[in-house]
């Protein structure tokens, strides 16, 4: 599977932001993988990050798969085309790095979780929040019993701006549930190393009208139990004025962790009005070392044919909770999770 | 109604930390103000207090409140004495300052509010947050419009320790939902311009065993909805590790308002381990300026005859506010309130 | 020389803002102390202070020496009068509590001293960031030893504009070197414990025009070592845009303590345009609690016939600095201090 | 001098950290750039590091200068090697790209100011701050006046701890002030848009035994004087006990920018002692974006004929601060400098 040079050959489908990212990453920060092929229906992008990068161009997903080269398959694509692609890729014996949410459905992720079981491959969901330092260090403390018995989590995440194209429409991103809050309540599940087994959701739209028009909502507040007990709070919006604001903490009986800032500390300027900061760096550059560090975990997981840390049932039980999510938006009351 | 000196008189009752704290500011720091008299069913503590403010001592509060040099009291004592101690005030024609929160029930509080109105006196609740310099300023940016509509308040309280004494039983103050939280409600309240509509409420015991044998919870996350469509999160624990931990934050269409922190920003020590911060100061201290400031507040509304900022009604809002988070955690499900 | 209560009477001379400020500290906030009468020239300032007060009103100051009931005097008075007004009421046995700097000449300040140990008083000047919490920490965290041996000491001290009036004439003053940095040049000395011997200054005029008409500078960068071979920074501006930064750390072999911060942690609001703090409260309200300790402190000396933390020596010390800064900026080359 | 493919040939001779660090980003993240070659006179990392990036590998520095393939190197050897090197390539018609600083003496950096002007090649130097977002961010809003007048530039630099090996000999490397604290006169010089003509020097050994023993000094606070008639204070630091401690700040007469913090806000933990926060990250990481920046704006003054940022005038003139901050040590004097 591995070919002499012990690289792992990649191709990567989907050459959006985060599918580039990707791509470039494979292509130059990691000795072990090797960039084989890139894919998109557009035959214009795929030749362009083709060139870029000196590998193949395909813009058939199909022919791709069938590359003898390509060991593995990063899946960038939005998410209603994840499942097919998942499994048309299991089927060729492709490994398989596909982007968070693992599927728009729980349905779907079940056939997912069913088809990694059956071809024995291996799958990773792309939180890449687990492999951020920051975060890291938190599920460290927390691990240790540094801060007591974790008692709550809160995490409190906004965008800057709307989601582009496809992924304002919750029928094919799964929505803010889904699509943006997924990283927190994956976030939720591995920091508090416990399920989340019962969720009350206050949702509305605020800000957007093309959000609204969809369907989706652009600001939520999650309420949410533990099967270990504790308690769990998300406060999700789709718009911040001042760029991205992300913090994460969990409250212990001994201690807090605090993950996140909305200032970049490294910069201000004081003027007569008072001391101006920025927002932290949008995702492409805050989380890039983390980007590394998960496709880096998931080509070791193929090397030694080890569990990945983020599987399909991980990636399963965070679409069962975005279900839910939508199921208490829609009746108003608390929905208990059973997986 | 007032001396010939234009000063209010004044009578405290209850010297515990925060009657004493009040004692101390009629006496010392407000030039429209006089102490008259102090009040505490211990008579080392009534006679102790006095001899340090050169004031009368009371043990009995019905004595007290026949002194025609008070014109107003202050009323510190535990908050199940409060319904009979402000309208036995009341009845003698006298105003009343008292400490949050107003009563233990909505019927006690309603009583008072009937009360007040009956005897055409001046009542304000002691919710002092509102007269700190950080609570204003978000009060001002966000009635100036500066960050669009208010569509979040999210505060999070996190005590030191568990409150001593009677605050422990909920019987007696109402339990963390009043005791402690409502003054974040009231904040909710005030910085959102909207009332409180449902609750949900998720809370535990995690910490102390002695408030779980009281009936009382010490970790809560509470969702609710405001009249304008806003949402609400608040999160309050009975215990943070290295100290009081209170921020809460408004986010807007058009940007956010953060006030507190956890940090105390004047001193830290970077050591091999790290750089380590302590929090910030307890409330006579981070509040003392906002004590200040309700009183001269109150004293103000008294002379010229003027409805104070937080009124019996508001009072009454908060305390009915608490029973919906306490029904809410009886019935497992959101609550609507009516007013 | 104490009343029968135990109290120590205090006079207190100039009543400008810091000077009213000790009166409603002795007045208030201090069991053991009692405000006995104020002085001013100003006839109108000192009936209006003292009727606020309850206590006696002088306009003339020897007068005020001569009322038994004053055992100690506060001297808040420009600095230009210090000497003088401190020589006469050690004369008639009050003890002195006199603002900083102590004088405006260091042969001034070597009559006091000389005057001090005449009549064995007590004199304590008053450097009140040594009775700061945030500055008390810093000192107990080196002299425990747990920064190892400090080996640099800096401060930045940036006020929000011009001193007033008499501040802005060296020849009245001492100048930006006494009137402003002369608190930094304690703190040296206190932290370090060790004494300043060699001074070199950058020092010029950039802002207010009528500071340098008066012979003073605006903006001064000073460079110093200490006796036991270590280093010190301090810059020193008559302008900081937001407000005032001030800001200590001293490095030691290992760790560092950093005192202060340029923002107020408490409040920020984020707009489009970043996130805006404010620059810290100016110094009554950042001090405040630091003013009632050092008469505290003071007092507590006075009744236990202790020397006060610091002495008329620590007050002449920090003169010669100052003097040896002047000389520096005159001469342009380092200047050593011999005491 | 362009290949075919408009990529500018590179050669990285000395594969220290920072080497490999410059040839990762001339073969992954520049489209301009083609990695041709690397060079070390250890042939073992010569080879391992041209495995890795399939380049070719030399140990003999004159053989990869005859390489026609190159048409520009990168200089990332110890700086006494710096000198000849640089000539040697531009004899070669190589342009230059040399890590800071650009030679131990400033009689070397004038030799290579004439051979550049000779040879008519382009040389920039390694001072990567200035390509820094928040270095950058600072150099904008200076110029644009938002700050006023900028009078007074300081720099507080400390390392984590001792520079290995030959950068711990001064003649070698220029000791502290060039090795270190060359990078703070860069920004100086930058930020202020002026030269610094005087210096003023408090120098010592403090910490490390093996810098003392090699004549160098590991904590230093230097006073000096730009043309502009603005002051400076660098404070400079072989050691910070909890990790990189860079802080940068110019105020000026209508406001204050700040840039660095002690800090990594991302994380910190609160328990019973207080909350911690850890340093921010070590060079690599936080200046990785500034070295891909320095490098593809030297391609692109290559390519364009253009001057690049930071000339060989540039590096020549820090060397002079640094040799004139030595002096001033040995002199105990203030030094001026002529360039």
């Amino acid at each position: 599977m591995i070919n002499g040079l012990k690289k792992l050959g990649f191709g990567v489908v989907g050459l959006g932001r985060i599918g580039r990212i990707h791509a470039e990453i494979i292509k130059f920060k990691i000795d072990e993988a090797k960039l084989v092929a890139v894919c998109d229906i557009s035959k214009e992008l795929a030749t362009s990050v083709a060139g870029k990068f000196g590998v193949k161009a395909f813009t058939n997903y199909d022919e791709m798969l069938k590359d003898p080269e390509i060991d593995a398959v990063v899946i960038a694509t939005p998410t209603f085309l994840h499942k097919d692609m998942i499994i048309k890729a299991l089927e060729n014996k492709k490994h398989v790095f596909v982007e968070k949410p693992i599927t728009v459905t729980s349905s779907e992720a079940k056939e997912v979780v069913a088809a990694v079981r059956r071809y024995s491959m291996k799958l990773q969901v792309g939180y890449m929040r687990r492999f951020d330092y920051a975060y890291k260090n938190a599920k460290k403390i927390i691990d240790e019993g540094k801060i007591g018995k974790p008692i709550t989590f809160i995490s409190i995440a906004r965008d800057p701006g709307a989601p582009p194209g496809w992924a304002a429409d919750p029928k094919l991103s799964g929505g803010i549930f889904l699509d943006m809050l997924s990283h927190d309540f994956d976030m939720a599940r591995w920091l508090m190393s416990s399920e989340v087994v019962e969720v009350y959701v206050i949702g509305g739209n605020y800000i957007y009208e093309e959000i609204k028009a969809k369907g989706d909502l652009d600001v939520v507040s999650i309420n949410f139990k533990f099967s270990s007990g504790a308690q769990g709070i998300i406060h999700g919006s789709r718009k911040s004025a001042f760029g991205y604001d992300l913090r994460t903490e969990v409250l212990g009986t001994e201690g807090t962790v605090y993950v996140g800032s909305n200032i970049d500390n490294m910069f201000s300027c004081g003027l007569k009005e008072g001391i101006m900061y920025q927002g932290i760096p949008w995702f492409e550059r805050r989380f890039y070392d983390a980007y590394v560090e998960e496709l880096k975990h998931f080509i070791n997981a193929v090397l030694k044919d080890e569990e990945p840390l983020i599987t399909a049932e991980d990636g399963l039980k965070v679409v069962q909770i975005a279900e839910a999510c939508w199921k208490s938006v829609k009746e108003g009351k608390p929905i208990s999770i059973s997986y």
